[in-house]
């Protein structure tokens, strides 16, 4: 099952860049969720390439198709399946890397562990299989928001340039001014600048994406081994060119003393609040009702024009490499949209493991 | 299962700080491995307490018992159950948090959710349950050297101080060597004094711990949601008081490009390595055969003594709280053992998955 | 997960019998399995309906695509997507099922656990999605195959009409040559009669499907809880109108001392082999090297025509029920083909969990 | 985690018969369930051997410990640990078995899969270890008592012996007062004799166990893979010496008619029922509120003192047996209590799943 994630809301994802068809299956919705196709389109839009300088020009049309699990316009408990059709792949571009693995890139691992590898655009290594997390993620918030609970992403940090944090709201509708997908309107440009600048040089550049998710209630989350912040990480991790998962205040915990980051309590309205958030609303792998804040570090895209050293497999000798093909000089953007997605299936899993959401039926 | 983790070599974790045991059932653990309690006990006494001046001085002797999975002094692929027995508790220090929450402690989260909370010593909330993860770490750790595979951990960074990296034999030698368990011998010693000046405060520091496995082959992790990164991160992030998790180059990909942190292949002696190893050993969620480096930000230990604010959850009104207790100033030290651990877990269980350990009779 | 089975080698089934598509998704195959379209619609074939006067005269295609996990030929280790659109589809019959439950059918458990229901067909409860697990069995007798495994299924009893016992290759040789799929040609045709003579009534009726599977080596099984016979039992005991399953000697044990059913052993050609085979090939839920013989009791077709009592839930009134449609009056010669498909997967399944076949790549 | 069962409610199982001891983790427990020592001890003395003459007469207490999971009398959401150590071993009784399988016993599978077997009183593979399904069951009925669900298993048959069938209450009553453990006082008298007329002869005899669970309400059970009778047959077949499981009618259908067999619906005080229950409480994989039925084939116990052939696997050559030991001459009256057990793990995990249990506090 090594495809699905989620133990009552699980995604099962399939596809790859260059075969037929990717997509999910969403397992574990309740029934009477109102959904349709264009729920899940809109999401996918969010991630397509080639609306901007910022990604890849690659034209995909992304048209998403419900195959099943939807019946009179509701959810019926049943499995959900996804699929969008590949359409615009140049599979002339890779044939050059059959046996020859792109530095830093999939490849190699792929080769190594199953011999038969689609190296066309990455095969099922390649980003665009995150078109899977973006269906069943849309799913997720479509059934989130049935509870209140809403969850942004946006680009934090572009090399040495780091957004200003704003407001909830504020960010929401930033993001999607901006090609970058950044809350912040200034810092957006001159990421947008030093993006453009690396992809003039035929290189690319890393990056630092936020994801916030608001009203999610106290006790999410099953210690010692399915606690919501390890949930978080799994499936963050997981996402392509993430070498970095933080939640709260993250690796800044490394130069602080208690006395300076515990979140203290406060009553308001007979609820409690802790007046700080540097725990990003996960203590001892429960949620305590604060904003979920977690963080992730997503490399620079590895294949790039500039030469690299490679080897070839077969002949096993040193090949030098230059990839041509058409890539994102930041895959952050993008990432965004896949980030968010994959924060909210460990919500809506966690929410009907808690009991707050009903197995199988909204209306019960 | 939210106490169970692992596919083919599983843990199920259980006891509580102050109740009769803690201890961890280890399922699926092939056959005919030479395994005793010493085997066992050795990694134990690395993370007791009580040893130094930079650690909690409650005295636990933390001796295990083996009930079950052994004949004739081999694993027999049964499960292997090991219990320490709580010996050293004092419960009339926590009395006063039962209505009361600490700051940044799982109180909260366990009592919203679970409403019957056992708050003496923190109880499943404590980092005394690592314990189990130690045991089970303790037997992957034999079964992984058994394929030639060894995994140590150090505290790379508290506070400000940061240790000098060194090759993975000399960090081996020189974390048993001092009481923070750090690698560079110079650095620890700038480090306890850090730690031991935050504890005359009544306060406490956090840090970074780092894990290497070398000897690890290419080809472990199944994309895309049992990638072997993703694994990593779930596990460590699930460990007490961990705010953060990086594999290889970590964070600092946002701030680099792909053709400075790129690592590049080339052949020796008919092999494949990578010039740098700034992915960690891990790309596109694949082992490449290089070291698995990943590191952990542990936030400083949030029972303190100086006051803090708090709420009385049964009056629901604010009260302030002092905690006094006997706490580790620095959980960093301890940590270490915790992560090797967990890293040893995923790593076995993956040797399995991969077709590179035979899952039920190791001599086949 | 309800709709995924498999811990290795996994199988995510999906779709309704009125809706888009039905399909499944099957995670673990290793790659290096020559596999194409054709090696599954082969098998789908054999469940087909409408072929002769024994099954439902509906005239489906059933025309397999697959969507993803085939490269150049060959399966490369990624999830394998199959999905058959539904074409000939009759809505009209089963608008009046839509609050009044159809005895001994699933509508009701399904209205009551879900709200929104697909009622068309029987939806998602409907023997139409079963096509799922054929093709997933395909691919899994294709893999099982290359290691010398083989499965056959056949109708073994219809109501009080039972065939003689034949030998593996004659079985499977005439389970083709008849509907009914009987290895027994004369018991055969009096069932067929027996068949007729029901729908004629307007009834239908029951009967009991054998699988026996030869090849398969000793040691598949995982005590206490994953072993062979309790795998076996769950994916038999979940198709649709199964109320019994048996290994070996079954509910004859009953009746029976041990000095007269245990299976003494002896070596021959230097190998294990026992004299009689009541265990099944399965002792202590581990396979033992001899023939693995499970049974089915197999329901009659619920949906008859006869006038039966119901009752209107909307109105929670009785309301008599005639059932028109087209429906099998017998389920047992289609249920050769998913049973046979059941087997199938467990032992793809522990096949590789035992380390039989590899778990990512044939050829190593 | 072949040793672990169960997907909200789960039971990790570990022990053998010769070793320290047998025992169960039991997780997903919620908290605020009262629970003591006592209601584990009651239910394992039902199962204890030696307390007459149609039992093995090993003395073994069977004194149950809680190792975790209970605070001040009550749940606390946390892994419970239930631990009993054995004591009464005739280790020097089972030497002679080291290379010599006994006869349908699961020996052979044990040595042949692991290589390294405790072959003293059958290790892991003795029906001893059901000491751990006892344990959890125990948690599991008093969890579903709180749901007004009750279950009860009796001995139906055994041999050409059958009981006349009795309401709930009686059967509750009657099993415990005969060594049988049958519903049927006067059936349990010819149970008895027959069953001690076998030991006479130094054989064993089979029979038939029926469990009966009244109170679950309609809509458990998640179809296509996580029926209810799937969960129910896996588990039940899962018990030593099960060779067939029945759900309602189970093997009877074969020689039905639908207008024989099918249940049909009626209303009554505004609630729904079937007026008769050939389904057993189990439509399409959901519960329908009706009586849960199941029934499971026993087989005699394969160790018989009757000279049975074997072989010796170390010389690889012929070799009679003869099994001294103290053996049940049936099976039937112990496995009562692992069925009633399994069923009501199986329960309690549905119900928890289908949300009429809430998942971690039972006051919420």
């Amino acid at each position: 099952m090594a495809n699905t994630i989620g133990k009552m809301f699980s995604v099962t994802s399939f596809g790859s860049s260059h075969g037929k068809a990717v997509g999910a299956v969403i397992d574990g919705c309740p029934a009477n969720l109102e959904l349709n196709t264009e729920d899940i389109q809109k999401e996918l839009d969010k991630r397509k390439p080639g609306t901007s300088g910022v990604t890849t020009p690659r034209k995909e049309e992304d048209k998403v198709q419900i195959l099943s699990g939807i019946f009179e316009g509701k959810t019926d408990g049943t499995p959900i399946t996804g699929v969008v059709y590949n359409n615009n792949q140049h599979s002339k571009d890779y044939s050059m890397f059959k046996n020859t693995p792109r530095p830093s890139h999939g490849d190699y691992g792929w080769m190594s562990k199953y011999g038969n590898y689609d190296y066309n655009g990455g095969g099922r290594g390649s980003g665009r299989i995150t078109i899977g997390h973006v269906i069943a993620g849309a799913i997720a918030k479509k059934l989130l928001k049935t509870k209140n609970i809403e969850i942004v992403s946006q680009v934090i940090q572009i090399g040495d340039i780091m957004a200003h944090s704003n407001d909830f709201d504020t960010v929401k509708e930033n993001v999607e001014k901006n090609s970058v997908r950044c809350g912040d309107l200034e810092a957006a440009k001159a990421m947008e600048e030093l993006i453009l600048s690396k992809k003039q040089e035929g290189d690319s550049i890393g990056g630092i994406v936020e994801t916030v998710a608001v009203g999610v209630p106290a006790g999410l989350g099953e210690p010692v081994f399915e606690r919501l912040d390890g949930d978080l990480a799994r499936i963050l991790m997981n996402i392509n060119a993430v070498k970095g998962v933080e939640i709260g205040f993250g690796f800044d915990v490394a130069t602080s003393c208690a006395s300076e980051i515990n979140d203290e309590y406060y009553i308001e309205d007979n609820k409690i609040y802790t007046s700080t958030n540097s725990s990003g609303g996960i203590i001892g792998g429960i949620s305590n009702g604060m904003p979920i804040i977690s963080r992730i570090a997503v490399k620079p895209t590895p294949s790039i024009s500039k030469c690299q050293k490679s080897v070839n497999l077969e002949k096993m000798e040193a090949e030098d490499i230059t990839i041509q093909g058409r890539h994102d000089p930041c895959i952050c953007p993008r990432a965004t949209v896949v980030a968010q997605s994959s924060v909210a299936i460990v919500l809506a899993d966690h929410m009907i493991r808690s009991g707050y959401i009903h197995p199988s039926n909204l209306e019960i």
